[in-house]
């Protein structure tokens, strides 16, 4: 099996991308927030490119949810914080979200064969459930604004790292910036609260007053549940 | 003082060097072929980008040197192998370099205000000597046909890692990939031959018969030299 890390959504070819497992990761926060909304009981999440798309697919009962420069949307039921997610007025309810960089690495992905969520809080069961689905894995690191995000690279290195422990000896072959990320998550795992907040979106987050929410999402597996595409939607 | 980490070449917008010290950084491994050779006596390398370039360029008394898929070029007096440039015939001589990688990210950065060769060999001169240049810092791994190298990447984290030292809490910023290599780095530093010979450069150099090259790039500090463009010459 082939693992093959992609720093940013702007370098993913959607050629590179066909035939695999693709694991998106968006620790900051579109991943974490899919996964919290998910684990909270929402029927599904429509992630859509943007605002207009989001209130065009709302159906009765949806909830919209999303950021734009990682604010709420105004008049969006939701933001973007997995914090909000973890309110029981979530369960049974579908979720039509729309974010600046997950949702855009989600929708590239669709010519994969299968699409998978992937953060620091389901990582283990990500990996695991990648594995199972026996094709090569492409890991995309959704990035800020095409630019590489430092945690979502670490997400990455610890996705390697639970697939080298899952095939053992089995992995064929992992590409340099996935062995950089390995290297990377080993020396920053001990402290990775104090990583993430140090990132380029930990500390603009900080700035925005929403610091829970990168300690909330630097909480590794701390859910089982591993979102996937099925048609337009991830449940 | 800012510091960026740049993927590969291909993600080197000239733009982005304008004004700033870049260090290009090839260590499988061209920077380590030009920092070896200055050391062995060389006067200066002209690197070029193409194999009649070189030709062309060639004065009386200089020798050519280079690769094309890793293996030396016809006519060709030297490969891309430092350990070649340890030759005593080599003092006194000028160099007309071509390879595949490093060299190109050599020429791409003529906008800067400095250039600077770095690699294992010479890290923390060089983190010195563009400290000491008092510009913000632009390090382009070098990468290999427009993809991220993992030795080019580690050494990046270990300038990164010397800046931090010289500066102390003078570094205003440093990029997402540069902490993440400063942290692969540091997982790596003590077991940095066996990463390298790990790495997409290092099993091609070993199925070659050059694992000795990759031993020796991956040697920390072995060199207080750090090669500087001066005009077409690095010197």
């Amino acid at each position: 099996m082939q693992v093959n890390v992609i720093a940013s959504v702007h370098e993913a070819r959607s050629e590179e991308l066909l035939g695999r497992t693709v694991i998106v990761i968006d620790v900051l926060r579109a991943t974490s927030t899919i996964v919290t909304a998910l684990a909270q009981g929402a029927t599904a999440i429509l992630p859509v490119e943007t605002v207009q798309q989001a209130k065009l697919a709302q159906q009765p009962g949806d909830l919209l949810g999303g950021e734009r420069y990682s604010k709420r949307i105004a008049g969006f039921d939701l933001g973007n914080s997995p914090l909000e997610y973890q309110d029981p007025a979530i369960e049974g309810r579908r979720i039509v979200l729309t974010t600046t960089n997950g949702t855009r690495a989600i929708q590239k992905s669709s010519r994969a064969d299968f699409v998978l969520a992937g953060s620091l809080l389901n990582a283990e069961a990500c990996a695991r459930k990648a594995a199972d689905l026996n094709r090569n894995i492409a890991i995309v690191c959704s990035g800020t604004q095409d630019e590489f995000a430092l945690e979502d690279g670490l997400c990455a290195g610890l996705l390697v790292r639970e697939l080298e422990r899952i095939w053992g000896g089995g992995c064929e072959s992992i590409n340099d910036l996935g062995l950089a990320m390995h290297h990377a998550y080993l020396e920053a795992e001990p402290q990775l609260e104090r990583v993430l907040l140090a990132s380029a979106s930990g500390k603009k987050l900080t700035q925005l007053g929403l610091r829970a929410d990168v300690r909330f999402c630097a909480q590794v597996n701390a859910y089982p549940l591993v979102p996937m595409l099925h048609g337009e939607l991830m449940r």
